[in-house]
């Protein structure tokens, strides 16, 4: 494991030169602002060591890795009987697509497309304002990190909020076939809020600890519900690219159009990354790229 | 490992007292006269051992697990150039669709749905006879379990033929869209009789061996290439029901309506089971429970 | 034409008597409490004359009737701009889908589905407050009908609002695709204002007399353009159930889920009929009915 | 009337000049040869009169334009029971597609589509070898026309035949739902054929008379199914163009992919039309725009 530093090392100067870095994602203004240079790079090995590379302490926007962690709430507070109001299969569409929920009767196929993340937040959201849920998540993460400085970027937050239309639309439809507890605007703003945090990679490998499944990192939840959280990641974490970073990475993992991916090397590592520019599929093209060599180089491919 | 003994004997008699075994699909008359009270498993583990129970040495169609092996001796011949042609991505609709396969212009999103096994029989067609590609495949097969008794059964193939007008739909929609190099009716003859291929399960078990990445065992392939047909079975294996697998079993995992699976534990083993009742995905039914229980047991799932 | 008043009363004693009167839509409560009991038939020809039968001097809410109304001040209004933010196009799938509208961008079909018609009251909009638009839908009415007693009835307005997530998931998606000028709650809540119109069979007759294109009837719209909202009538007026209208009446129509229905013979009649139950297509099931016999005994069809 | 031969000259010359004329087909080699220099139209009237512009006794490809043919055979010989396999409702998607095929289980929407027109076909295929159904539907057309001067081109059938993959994709798909009475092959075979159907501008609108329902004309259908027709052909005749050539024109049409268009105005005209380069729904560009000219010129829309 002494290697791991070099590997980093290695896989940051690459990343740096690498001449096509993807297109930061347009439709949140306040994204579309950040700058396609940034790379950062973080690795949690399950003896409690960390590894960075790159800018690891700038703080970026987590985006649609936060279901990764209301899915852990959720998970932990209603168990099984969260799989009544969404399934557990890749959609094979995009990320917001309207055409399989309504084929489905306003059921989303799983908790990481836009659609099932809502219905996630809509489900912790019973019995509690959506500041104090807002509150838990953020305890959650900082409990799971071990780090204080994790906050909710509001300007981020209001740039959701008046460019939702679409997770609004998703909202109303579910609501429309019962399946939405709060009013649309209500469960869809704590989620655009949620959407909001910002981590440095450091802090996000740290915060995914609890999925490594080691012995003696912090525990957030049942050692078979982590497992399953894993499965979801490799079949769902990618939206409709899930399949391909399975094949090119073999590691289960969750990607976020602000150019985050948390990745998990079961029993391993928690690995993070960041780099904002995105791939015809919305994920990090360069963090899709530094994690492949680091599955590479370190041989964590789950699958042989 | 001198408990897998005990364990697949207790799975063996939990399976014989299941009440739910599924359904037998009945859209081949052929296999539709198969009972439901079959079932068998056999593992092989990375040491070189073999366990098994049930009928472990009872042939059975194995149908679409087939697309492993050929999927391999593609990998095997063609290389990357194969995925111009078929995608890797899980479909997220039932395993004969033709909506996605009109969308997407004739390419199939991934080797084990019915269009993309189509494509990839018909890639490995080019420059043989049905009959030399159909011996080709034998030898492979036979090659993996280190068996000779492996055949075809040609009164399984005929009923398949006669009832297969969905998958030369399929064939003549991709020749519509130049996706396909040999006429239709020879594309899909060849495919019929690979799926009309018998084996038991201790062969099956035998056959998947190479795809484990274990130093001692037959190599039929290089590791990379075994590693991401493992990652292509977590990912799309069990059609519209892959997903589930994953949360369930942890492993990849490559079905048939034939009620047979073939499930690879990377480094530790190759699993075969068969039970001819389908879950509404057209997956095995007990053979699903059969290898959750295994990796509940054993540990062995990839997620920790 | 002194027939007429005869087949009005044998319609109406058949209609009176026919066991299968279909299901009165239950997804607005305050529709659902409606008798399937009623029936109401008025014929105003193009010689002036207005025949009747049943309860033609009934209310009942219009509900998507008033698509054609909005249409025809949108065209009045905007001419063929219109017709870059919806198409001409009979859609194939339910009034409601959201499946189309994502394929084509959010672009709707046709004015008659929901999407469409919510684009037409946004257009017109335009430069309004919602409470002055609605003026001078009722106004546009009450002049073609040459009627003052036209209302809206509010209860139905805040029962259709109540229970509007479908419509107003078509809306923000459309705001998500830039083909909405107004916020969604603000176009939303005209249209389900425009849909609470109530009007007898007889006054709803007489304001489809303009569509007839008689010399002496008044003249809300230049002649072209009344042909054109016939021809739209006929092809997507009665949404997935538009073919069969034409195959079994051979006359432009449009529904609506509160059970009416207006027709219009071109060069000879309008005509309104209302009977709350409806068809698996969401169409009056009487009320079609009583056209169809309508259309045979007086041979109006346009088909020859 | 005596001027319509006026107004056929001034359409001819303006046809002549026009600077767009669509695309030739290009996926039937033999039809993708033709110039798009031609124009045809005929026009025959209720009293007995034929007016012409254009090369009108040029034979040409009258693909689709056929279905209305077998259409009105297979209605005379199964009655309403064809529509058993077969819908009435305009598709809203393009004329090959298998999408709503998938999803409406083999039953085809309308008998315009291809999937609809293999029905068709293959309904009146029972009980004959395809040469006398061949026969069958060429008697038919020469005793409509009055002329015996009509024929199949061989080439143009063999030329669909080996570039018919999506046609037999079809036929295959719906075998698979049991919704065809014959081999795939056979059917499709006979449906080329049809396809092939050679006619003249003059020769097609004389076949169409029998569509005009008036009084001295040949009738080769009871009246109410030949209304019936109109109707199909004024909501499903133009694929997924039909609503905006209802829009345009105002009246029942039937396009194919030779660029001949037959259209008739009930009560008084058939009309046929033939220019090959096609719209992007693949319709006649310049027949529709003639039939347009002819229709403002004539006042002849059924929509008043």
């Amino acid at each position: 494991m002494s290697d791991l530093g070099a590997i980093l090392d290695r896989i940051g100067a690459e990343m740096a030169a690498a001449p096509d870095r993807g297109r930061v994602a347009d439709y949140i203004p306040e994204l579309a602002r950040i700058s396609d240079r940034h790379f950062a790079m973080a690795v949690c090995t399950a003896d409690g060591q960390t590894f960075i590379t790159g800018e690891a302490d700038t703080p970026f926007s987590i985006q649609s890795v936060s279901k990764v962690f209301t899915l852990a709430i959720a998970l932990g507070r209603l168990g099984d009987q969260l799989w009544t109001r969404v399934g557990r299969e890749p959609s094979g569409l995009a990320f917001n697509s309207m055409v399989q929920l309504e084929y489905e009767r306003g059921i989303p196929r799983n908790p990481f497309i836009n659609a099932g993340a809502l219905v996630v937040t809509d489900a912790i959201l019973a019995g509690h304002k959506p500041r104090e849920l807002l509150g838990e998540i953020l305890r959650f993460l900082r409990e799971a990190a071990g780090e204080d400085d994790i906050h909710i970027n509001k300007a981020v937050a209001a740039s959701e909020q008046a460019t939702g239309h679409r997770n609004l639309a998703l909202a109303h439809f579910m609501a429309a076939h019962g399946n939405l507890l709060h009013a649309p605007d209500l469960t869809c703003g704590t989620y655009f809020h949620q959407c909001a945090i910002e981590m440095s990679a450091r802090q996000l490998a740290l915060a995914g600890r609890f999925l490594i499944g080691a012995p003696d990192l912090p525990r957030m939840l049942a050692p078979g519900r982590t497992r399953r959280i894993n499965a979801l990641m490799m079949t769902c974490g990618h939206y409709d690219g899930s399949g391909e970073f399975a094949y090119r990475v073999g590691l289960p993992g969750k990607s976020g159009v602000g150019g985050g991916i948390l990745v998990i090397a079961p029993g391993r590592a928690s690995i993070a990354v960041w780099s904002p520019g995105l791939n015809a599929q919305g994920n990090s093209q360069l963090g899709t790229l530094a994690v492949e060599r680091l599955a590479r180089a370190t041989g964590w491919s789950v699958f042989g």
